[in-house]
């Protein structure tokens, strides 16, 4: 028996009780003949005492940093205690003790707060996974699976497994493939989300599935992406999308629960899209905070039911806003007061690459009820205090307005927004506000080869009232400069995301469940009756033989473990994570392999290619 | 809403009840006016009524099997009731009826016995998901899934991803590959098992890891392989074998009581691999009944410490005996009066190529004492008397020999015994017997190489009393003939099988946990320093900074499932498995790819090697 305790069991009420512990060594120190050496395991610290004056004559000198020992000893009550650990007030007296391996001193601390830099840590990653704040989140994410699990498993949902060696699809351009040393020449592809494999276990009448699945895809990695990702992935049949609304907010706030200690009793915030993109400029808004946007003109075609603040600009002159598809304002609290060399940051933060706008154009609104612009030149008094207005601004406030093309400068005000809450302090990460966006488009414009793309993906079902257009009208944009007039650019799906403090946590639909219906959305995405069957056909032979209505979602269990985690990124969220390059540091993955392997795989290496 | 109730949740204390009901068409009988139908779901199925003599008109004719449709009406007390289901005692009186889809008729009978055939039956995998005898496997299987869960959670485990795209490894000879789009002519390999990463988890110190995980493996499919299957992966620190072996006792104990209802009260059997051999012949021995060997002859050096029965053979001069290296009898109860038929029959069987032995020596145990055997002209009464005696055989028994080279008779003898355990019934699938086999040989010889190879793998401990044997001796073998003589051969691990009705259901082993063992280990298996450094650098890295005392053990979700499930296929128990070519009739998968794809990830078909 190596332990009769963990490292982080014992109180002061198991005074002289004989203990056997193992763990690493955390810390020694040495005050003449005493040692006091922190022992650890995953489950906490305990003080051990060595010193020749205890009735021991243990010499703890052959001890070093992450040694693993096992001792023998007495807990006894500290004479001075530690409030911070559970176990503060006690240590052990040892008796004996057995080195059981010795380390090597690590390439970094093992504490709270580390001396290792990023590479370092993920080379070493073993060790770095010794952490605390490191184990705390593999734990968290343990935490979120199982309350996920348990959720489920009370409301009648069922784990089950799909393939991981499938075939290639449509968005295969993204797809990890596999050789097979079977059926030489051949491939298997990774899947990027079991989606038609669930829907196919709708089909076969399981009408509640989840799985919390790893799923793959081979891009170009952003900052905070993953090749390998995982799916919290659900699905139910002879539902509606309210069903699905419901369900899994049920399951959030069990998660909240579980997870974070929290009675998350609001009602879950509801938007549509065209909302979302109206207000926030973006479709996952952080509600957190107000600063909603004021639309002063943009072009009418992309919101084709709003009005915006002409009156603001009637008898105005400035090049500028003149020029400008789209004006948007924000009003931002408080902050009136910035001096210009704030301002002048703040113009040249939103002139970054990563934002390209020109300018920034900012009202300050005094206290008395006077404004000091940027462009006092233009805007008299009374236009200023019409942008204002429209901005729903107050003394003290400062407002920020952007000006370019459409769809620009909504990302840049949205981002802007986002980056003075996070300057106020507005989004503080231990506040969680759920947000539901609906009704998003069905369809994506792409200017590059004129035509649409699914927006959430070619199973989506439209909602009931544009089924008709979508089966009767062509596909084909012949006036690419006003596609926003194809009816197409209309259509509304039944998809839905979950959307958490700014992030898009999870997303599903409804999905299409009429074969004809379903080779139509082939169709509008540009596949032909022969693509459709070689990419599809076991899909649309499932369509012959009595599809269920059906729908659901796919949470991104890495995101929601990071938010839940309180940290921006999701790499310290996952055991074994893959740097930006998606590669392996620890491993040094990926890497060659030999001929042999190779020959028998029937490929060869395209040197050219490579090059 | 689509339904107020599920197709098996209606009794007859909920008559006179308005529910809606969606679902499948299951049947359609008519008799005159009145249309019965049975409605499906996966809860059960519920019995329609349609007719015009019941105050509604409806025309049920529109309907066919297969057919989706949503049915509004009351619940009625039966007139003829089926006892056989539990909505056996009521019906629905449709007051209006929606088909949400149609289907064709399907390719075969969608009912408990199917009129379809394998390759049909794949190709139309979610067709054949709605049979009710495969519902139930895959309900099974999420059955073990959350049991084992539960366990092992109640019992501090946790679940812990690892990841998928890693670094090939020595076995990689077997590893499905992954070129990597952003490092081009580079691969990742698919896992075989999670073993290093749950390794690495106890050098962080998570000390109870586990993990319900998909594994990889591309080779030759025997008749129940899947090129990826799913194990349930645990790892523990800070414990010794026994410690691991009550833990998972336990485990399957719980799901022998949360999945098939019984208490498995019997202590769980122990033998050592030694003891399986000797005695059964091989190592995943069906103790559901006994018929143990009688070890007449054999290789000393095979089995040093047990004696046979000379007595036997002394003054016998019987070509077959005395040339063959090992003779191994079993009593088959009761078979005494086996035809000359029947004998001729088994003779064929061991004749097989599977079974490969020359003949069958056959002695039949009459009521009178007296024997009647094929060798009568070699053995004498007495002689064979011996023979009966060493067998442990009894008047009406039928005593069955194999004789020949040690490996290939033992192992034929063995199938023998199972075969004869099958005709006799005695290994009924509803009867269930656990058994431990422990103490494995470290190592394997082989033959072909003239080296040693890991018995279990090379990250198994040897028993505490042969580290020094690993350490201090050179592994080369100068005398193949008598391998059986390198101190090598006699060291046992801390290696143990799980073995249940005869099917190995799991294994694992503690663990090295010292950087010298692990690195004679792998000297041993013939990799240079260099070549260790290559495959296993980020291992023995980890080894320098303080590995735990560890071990685990995984278990074969696939097949566990089907020997609860009483089948013998592993296949009917995965929602979409692939055929013994590896491909996915569905899907059609593998499949070739394109260019673009294949150029971009810089490799092209060697159409050479592929011919």
């Amino acid at each position: 028996m190596y332990r009769s305790h963990t490292c982080g069991e014992l109180r002061l009420n198991d005074e002289g009780k004989h203990v056997t512990l193992s763990g690493w060594v955390q810390t020694i120190r040495k005050f003449g003949a005493i040692t006091f050496v922190d022992l650890r395991d995953r489950y906490g610290i305990t003080q051990l005492l060595f010193g020749e004056n205890l009735n021991n004559e243990l010499d703890a000198n052959p001890l070093g940093r992450e040694f693993v020992i096992q001792v023998v000893g007495k807990v006894a009550e500290r004479s001075s205690k530690n409030p911070n650990i559970p176990t503060g007030e006690i240590e052990i007296e040892v008796d004996s003790f057995k080195i059981l391996n010795k380390s090597a001193v690590p390439p970094f601390t093992i504490q709270d707060e580390t001396d290792g830099g990023d590479d370092l840590r993920m080379k070493y990653r073993y060790l770095d996974l010794r952490r605390n704040p490191i184990q705390k989140n593999i734990v968290l994410r343990y935490e979120v699976n199982r309350s996920v699990r348990n959720y489920l498993h009370e409301n009648g949902f069922m784990d089950i497994e799909t393939p991981f060696l499938i075939r290639s699809t449509p968005e295969g351009a993204r797809d990890f493939v596999v050789p097979s040393r079977m059926n030489p020449g051949e491939f298997y592809a990774l899947p990027q989300s079991p989606q038609t494999f669930k829907q196919l276990l709708m089909v076969s009448g399981f009408d509640k599935y989840f799985q919390i699945v790893k799923c793959f895809r081979d891009e170009d990695l952003r900052a905070d992406r993953q090749p390998e990702f995982t799916q919290i992935d659900c699905e139910m049949s002879f539902v509606e999308q309210e069903d699905i609304l419901q369900m899994f907010e049920g399951l959030l706030k069990r998660v909240f629960k579980d997870v974070k200690g929290i009675e998350y009793s609001d009602e879950i915030a509801r938007m549509t899209w065209e909302e979302a993109m109206w207000q926030f400029g973006n479709d996952k808004p952080d509600i957190r905070f107000e600063m909603p946007l004021a639309n002063l003109q943009f072009p009418s075609a992309a919101f084709p039911t709003k009005t915006g603040h002409p009156e603001v600009f009637e008898g105005v002159d400035f090049k500028v806003f003149n020029e400008a598809e789209t004006i948007i304002a924000i009003a931002v609290p408080g902050a009136g007061e910035y001096t210009r060399k704030q301002i002048d940051e703040l113009t040249e933060w939103v002139k970054r690459p990563q934002i390209g706008m020109m300018g920034l154009v900012n009202v300050k609104c005094n206290a008395d009820g006077t404004f000091k612009s940027s462009v006092d030149k233009f805007f008299n008094e009374e236009k200023l205090g019409l942008i204002a207005k429209a901005a729903n601004a107050k003394a003290g406030d400062l407002i920020l307005i952007l000006a370019g093309r459409e769809e620009k400068t909504r990302k840049a005000i949205s981002e802007l927004r986002l980056e003075m809450g996070k300057r106020l302090g507005l989004r503080n990460p231990e506040v969680f506000k759920l947000l539901w966006v609906l009704d998003f488009p069905q369809f994506e414009y792409s200017e590059d080869d004129n035509r649409w793309y699914a927006k959430h993906h070619p199973f989506t079902a439209p909602k009931p009232e544009y089924i008709d257009t979508m089966i009767h009208t062509s596909p084909v944009i012949d006036d690419p400069e006003h596609y926003l007039e194809h009816p197409f650019a209309a259509i509304k799906a039944n998809a839905y995301d979950m959307v958490l403090n700014g992030s898009e946590i999870g997303g599903g639909s409804i999905r299409i469940f009429q074969k004809e219906l379903q080779e139509k959305m082939f169709h509008a995405l540009g596949l032909t009756k022969e693509e459709a069957d070689e990419k599809f056909g076991f899909l649309l032979g499932a369509f012959e033989y009595g599809v269920p209505p059906h729908g659901g979602l796919a949470f991104g269990m890495d995101r929601l473990c990071s938010i839940l985690g309180g940290a921006d990124s999701i790499r310290d969220f996952i055991a074994f994570p893959k740097n930006n390059s998606g590669r392996d540091v620890m491993l040094d993955a990926p890497a060659s392999i030999d001929q042999v392997q190779l020959k028998e795989l029937a490929i060869k290496i395209d040197e050219i290619s490579k090059a």
